[in-house]
């Protein structure tokens, strides 16, 4: 049987397509050896365990794990509220708008069949308020994630949470109503795991949150909304048969990382748009955005140099944003590489009837169904765009499914794993946040961080700038 | 009394904090002369009657039919469905999530009071089809907005839901069932209207889609779930007597203009963030970008030069994008101007509660409430991001309400229109979505554009450009 292949389409980056604005295979050629010195960069960093996310796709003991308890607490409630921020929600998020019913929450339980889902991923006061009037606690499970134990946001949320808990059905029922995810070891949440006896599962260490959605962290609450977790997997796994080959011609994660770096240093393209045509994949690009963000936004070079490389995501939307981002993206700057994610069959769709004869302006639709239409809109786009020089490529899914979702976030993974070798850039860390996180703690006057108070210091408010 | 005015403050834009990597006072009056041209141009195009969206505060008139309407339509409904694109839509959705609850639609109908709100702004197959297993449509007023009355997604989705109502309510009951929203004399949908005797309001002709949604555009749906149109125009109103203020020192539209326009002419910063610290104002920056895209994004300059500018928008999300974006911000290149909004007061809230004493990672958090970690990390990210040399600026509301809201809207507004005149650029067309329109209908084969096909074809696809 043919296996459904998502495809990346590089053509519109081209010469052939774009002149003097494109990439020919002669700048592909020129990089040959820093392209050899990535690849065998990262292959040694696989062989030294340093990226976990790349054996998730093999761990089937977890995964069997996971089925087991997801299929005991997915009929006992209502409502799945899972707590966690950045890595530990985008993925979640991402993949649950993508394989369900795009009003989901909204469904009668009978067509819904699995619990609502909540995932909270700020401190926001409305939201933190607004979600009670929404969720009986007694019928919902938390599923409180951060790797580290003490993410600061998701801490806050949990504490309200035990109170309410607590108050509503009795500190000995505690721990039917929560699962937490975390570090196998470390940090506070571990700590109460041990001590009550919660269910809980295991971030692995080497697996950073931005890399996390294929672990535990997401397919725990996928499986709980009946997500076909093993064919994500699967998905993941199959696609890494085609990342791992050296010839960058035949891998279309390294392939695509080089074209964005080459877009980068030989044209300033800075901006990376992510453009899926369809709403179900809306917040992969949000999930992308992290990933990319964080990976590659660094001060420093691998050898100490200040470099302040990175990218900056932008998710857009089409057809929608047709009517928002496009003419901008026309016309604007030459700053940009836009890649379209499409979809080649839909699972449901809505055909057009042959209303309105008499109005031509609305009649030229009839008969074609609305996915004819957001491919052809798609199609017209990444046209008009080619035509005024700018660079982009296409993704094309064959449908949206575990399977092809699988490959797409693992194949966006090794692509932003590679690119972090060809600017020679740590992509694993996030040095950056530091500053702010202690800051947080100093202005909170968190025990040993009061005085850090001094460092954070801005110097005087000029009145005449405030307006 | 004294008035909540929404406030600009751009002390991290400047010098004191920066060094070189601000803004200087000098570099304001440097730009003097041309200052002082686009507060006459300006001044002049709303004197001819221009700026239409500048009118929009003092239409009482149309005010008082749309809360007429409003309020027979509220209470008869389960559903309103608003059809729509890009300007149609976006600043309904933006402003129905600021001022309402959090999970309106999830909110049982007594809390609720007015009609579940969507808005259909795509033409994606399974929100075509998955919109039915959750809204009857006998149930259902349908709000179609499209200036022109011939936007191809907005028009596609009104045929299906057209053939439904005749099918469910039947054909002399359709009009019970629609409001329309078109110009006043032209566009099929128009004479739809007039020859079926619809309920329908009028997009003022020198008003375009991303400068209506304080035009029955986005005040009719508001209206029907209870935002306070009034106090939003009151906001606005407020707001025009600071952004008509000829001293850019006084003036928060020209001043945050002006700012932008330096960032991006002195440092080359052409990516603008707009990061609010509060849930609901969460899709601003998704109408905001629009705003800005779509006005500032243009080939030509006023004289006929070729210019391609442009500020790209990027949304995010504080406190969650600290988690994603602010590595970026922090360290990445210096090509950004991150504009936070911050919330005094909020609604509602919550306090995290003084459990797990033992565990100090925990117990730091306890007696603060949501919005207290929220803004004490706010202030912490800007913080961060000024001692790293990052230009940012604050706009900070007293609290979420129609009448700040009203003034933000209309500040942001009126600081585009003032961005193009001092780009010397059209804020006010959008030349560059033609060409992707004119493809679409070629690619469907349209009426006199079957021809047009030839102009967009891309030569060979290589094949091994796909992989």
């Amino acid at each position: 049987m043919k296996k459904s292949k998502i495809r990346v389409n590089f053509n519109n980056m081209m010469k052939h397509r774009l002149g003097s604005y494109g990439i020919s295979e002669m700048d592909i050629k020129n990089l040959s050896s820093k392209i050899n010195l990535a690849i065998k960069n990262l292959k040694q960093k696989r062989e030294d365990g340093k990226l976990g996310f790349m054996y998730l796709p093999y761990d089937t003991k977890t995964n069997e794990d996971i089925k087991k308890v997801s299929s005991i607490v997915k009929d006992r409630f209502e409502n799945l509220l899972v707590l966690g921020i950045g890595g530990s929600a985008l993925g979640t998020i991402a993949l649950h708008k993508a394989l369900k019913h795009p009003f989901y929450n909204l469904l009668p339980k009978e067509k819904r069949k699995t619990p609502k889902l909540f995932v909270i991923d700020n401190v926001d006061p409305e939201v933190a308020n607004g979600i009670f009037d929404v969720i009986d606690i007694k019928k919902t499970l938390v599923n409180v994630i951060t790797k580290s134990g003490e993410t600061a946001e998701t801490v806050a949320f949990m504490k309200i949470i035990w109170d309410k808990l607590i108050k509503q059905v009795g500190k000995n029922k505690l721990r039917d109503h929560i699962v937490i995810t975390t570090d196998k070891t470390k940090g506070a949440l571990r700590k109460i795991v041990n001590e009550n006896g919660f269910i809980s599962f295991t971030v692995p260490e080497n697996v950073g949150g931005r890399f996390s959605v294929l672990s535990p962290v997401g397919l725990f609450p996928l499986a709980c909304v009946d997500v076909d977790i093993d064919e994500l997997l699967k998905g993941a796994e199959y696609m890494d048969s085609f990342v791992t080959i050296n010839n960058v011609w035949k891998n279309p994660a390294f392939m695509s990382a080089l074209l964005h770096y080459i877009a980068d240093k030989k044209f300033g393209a800075k901006i990376t748009v992510m453009m899926p045509y369809s709403n179900a994949l809306k917040d992969i690009s949000d999930w992308f955005a992290q990933l990319w963000a964080e990976s590659l936004g660094k001060k420093y070079s691998n050898d100490g140099k200040i470099v302040n490389e990175g990218l900056t995501p932008v998710k857009a939307l089409g057809a929608t944003d047709q009517h928002s981002q496009v003419q901008l993206y026309n016309e604007g700057p030459y700053d940009k590489v836009i890649t379209f994610i499409r979809v080649e069959n839909f699972k449901k769709d809505e055909v057009m009837p042959h209303n309105f004869k008499e109005e031509e302006t609305f009649s030229y639709l009839s008969g074609y169904s609305m996915a004819d239409l957001l491919n052809i809109e798609q199609r017209a786009t990444e046209v008009a765009l080619t035509k005024n020089k700018r660079m982009n490529m296409t993704i094309t899914l064959p449908e949206i499914s575990e399977f092809t979702l699988g490959q797409l976030i693992y194949m966006l993974e090794v692509e932003t794993a590679f690119m972090g070798e060809l600017y020679n850039i740590n992509a694993f860390d996030q040095p950056g946040v530091e500053a702010g996180k202690i800051a947080t703690y100093a202005l909170m006057g968190r025990k040993g961080y009061k005085e850090k108070l001094k460092d954070f210091n801005l110097g005087k408010e000029i009145k005449r700038y405030i307006i």
